[in-house]
This record gives structure tokens, C-alpha cells and sequence, in this order.
């Protein structure tokens, strides 16, 4: 039997898959929100955990570097849980993210549902598996024109801070604040900074 | 039997979601994306539809007028379709256009399947179904403290657009935006133009 857990935000969406995955004669399927994935995690201790990476929770548990310690959650000391992603294929960023912590198994959103039970073999035996229809996505996700630093400043100006707030968090001047929000304008081809941070929640990058 | 159209973005989930619905010996699942809803609701004519509008896709279509044209088309000649949306209590904006476009059913996303079982059946029957979970959205809905003119001016600033194309794109001056922008910030209670979006995105009210 494959013990498996599936984090999703929405209660009426993961119950639905788990139900169908749950229906394979091999795998028992468990799903929960991200608020209480590390806790499932580790009383169930998973060989496989499902992660769907496009919503704005998994980004908020991205910024609040949840995924590291879910990951290490379902673990355990024997550290064998095989992570799968759920991924947007228009959205680079989730998909870095996931491949940072090295998740295992990487699924279109828009695939069948006999493809996600394929992949939840492949990895619950150790093997990667890739969707044919992701290798864009995956190209794209190499590609991301900005530097983690200049990511930073973005995202706290994504977040309504200021000039002066930015420089304040991150201990730099205003002017240099100013040199990295031109930066990352020029780099995006947005008009604007507004539209800089537009174009970047779009691709996921912030 | 009751002939269903369920709308999602995401391939993996609707297939997910009909598949447990359609297990109901009562209920004929049929599932699509947006891009495809009109025309499969024409050629299904449905007697439910359910929406799923806490999506970016869902938001997308609500600003091009997709809905409206979608109901039109599930309706037929006839005008028999009942809409049943799924929404996220913490997005008021999308709860709001669903409440525009009459809406009959209202069931959380966190619901568990069963609720929404119990919702098509109350909206096949043509019986209004609002979930409990919905109340506070609801009453969130009827607070957005923008304007429509506000929120047209906020939805162009958001995509980018600078005051001066903001100002052609609607027919004012420049000063009339740069007016309209400060009103938004103030109402927002935010810090700034950056932030004034932030949180109505968050809200779901752009």
C-alpha cells in the first residue's frame, strides 16, 4: 500500500482527489490544508506527498519557507517521502521552487488523473517522473531574468512597502533601493513599477 | 436525471470533482475550462451549472464579460440553467459578481463534497442554497468601499497602465486620476498606490 497525503487549500477540491486517487486499489490517499501539513506529515509519515504548487497559499507557505520544513516533516529521520507536484505550466516560478526542494514527480495541472496516479507509482519506487507537457515550463523556469536580490526588493514593493520601508528591511540606501526598482523594470520590459510587479506575480516569480 | 456543467481551470481537478459528483446515481457530470464553457454549455444545455470563481481565470473571464455570455448560453432559449458558484469566504469581490450574474447556489470551497451534492439538487429544483460558511463573506461582499468608477481606475493601474493612459483610456484628465488615486488609497487605508492594489487584489475586488 502507498501511504500518501495530499495538501491543498480548497477542503471541497483535495477531498474530490483524494477520493479518486483513493480509489486505486494500491494507494490510501490523506489530504489536509497547508496549515496543518506539517503535523499530518508527521503522524502519518507519507511516502508520498502530493503538493499542489499554483495557489496563493502554497506561494504565502513559499515566503514563510514552509515547504523546506514540510518537506523535512514527511521525511522523518528515515527521510524517504517522495515529493509530487501539482504544477501550472504558464507559472515558472512554483516550478523552480519545487525543483529547489527537490521534488521527485512533477504533474500538469491540467493532466488526467491517470497520469497523477502514474507519477504517485513512479515515486513511491524512487523515480522521477516528469509530464511531457510541463518541458516549457521547465525551460521558462530557468529563465527568470532577476537576481535573487533584486526578487527581494520586488517582493517587499509587491507587498505595499515603500522606498524608504524597502531600504529600512534590508539595511541599504533609498538610492540603492531606486537602482534595483529601475533594474528590475528595464529587465521585465514592464512600463513601470506597478507593471513590473504585475509581470512578475504573473510569471510566479514573487 | 440532473444534466450538469462544471467550470475549472485546472484539467486534474474538474475531472476529479465530476467523478465524485457523478458517482451520484442522479446527477450527469459533464466538466470544461472556461475557454471552452460556452460552447459546451450550448450544445449540453445543463440544468446546473457550477463555477468555480475563485481562480485567476475566473477573474479574467469576469472582466472580459464571460459570464454573463456563459449563463446566457447554459440558459438557452429556455432560461432554465440555475448558476451554482464555488467561492472562497475570504474573496469577496468574486462572491459579489456572482451575485450579479444571479447566482441561485453559493457553496464554500472548503465545503465537503457532500454540501455541494446537496446544493445541485436544492438548484436543479430551482431553490436558492446558500452555504453557512458564507454569511461573513456575504457581508464583506457589501462592503467593497470603492466606487465603480474607483475601481475601473484601480483595475487599468493594476494591469500596469500609467496615469496618462489611464486617463486616455477612460476620457479624463490626468488630474481627475491622480484624484481618483488618492481617493483609493485613502479608502484602501493603504500606504500607497502599490499597496492600495495589493490589498484589493487581495480583497477580490479587482
Amino acid at each position: 500500500m502507498i501511504r500518501l497525503l495530499l495538501v491543498h487549500e480548497s477542503g471541497l477540491l483535495r477531498s474530490a482527489l483524494a477520493s479518486v486517487i483513493g480509489a486505486e486499489p494500491d494507494i490510501e490517499a490523506a489530504a489536509c490544508a497547508w496549515r496543518d501539513a506539517r503535523s499530518r506529515a508527521r503522524s502519518l509519515e507519507p511516502q508520498v506527498c502530493v503538493v499542489d504548487t499554483d495557489s496563493p497559499a502554497a506561494d504565502k507557505a513559499a515566503r514563510k519557507g514552509e515547504w523546506g520544513k514540510f518537506v523535512a516533516s514527511a521525511s522523518g529521520e528515515g527521510g524517504d517521502c517522495g515529493l509530487l507536484v501539482l504544477v501550472n505550466s504558464e507559472r515558472p516560478g512554483p516550478l523552480r521552487r519545487a525543483h529547489e526542494a527537490r521534488a521527485l514527480g512533477y504533474v500538469d495541472k491540467d493532466a488526467p488523473p491517470q497520469r497523477l496516479i502514474e507519477a504517485i507509482r513512479r515515486v513511491a519506487r524512487k523515480e522521477r517522473y516528469v509530464d511531457d507537457a510541463l518541458g516549457y515550463g521547465f525551460l521558462q523556469a530557468a529563465k527568470i531574468p532577476l537576481t535573487e536580490r533584486e526578487l527581494g526588493v520586488l517582493s517587499l514593493a509587491a507587498d505595499g512597502a515603500s522606498i524608504p520601508e524597502i531600504a529600512r528591511t534590508l539595511h541599504l540606501s533609498t538610492g540603492t533601493i531606486r537602482n534595483y526598482l529601475a533594474a528590475i523594470t528595464r529587465k521585465t520590459g514592464a512600463r513601470n513599477r506597478v507593471d513590473a510587479i504585475r509581470i512578475s506575480q504573473c510569471e510566479g516569480w514573487v
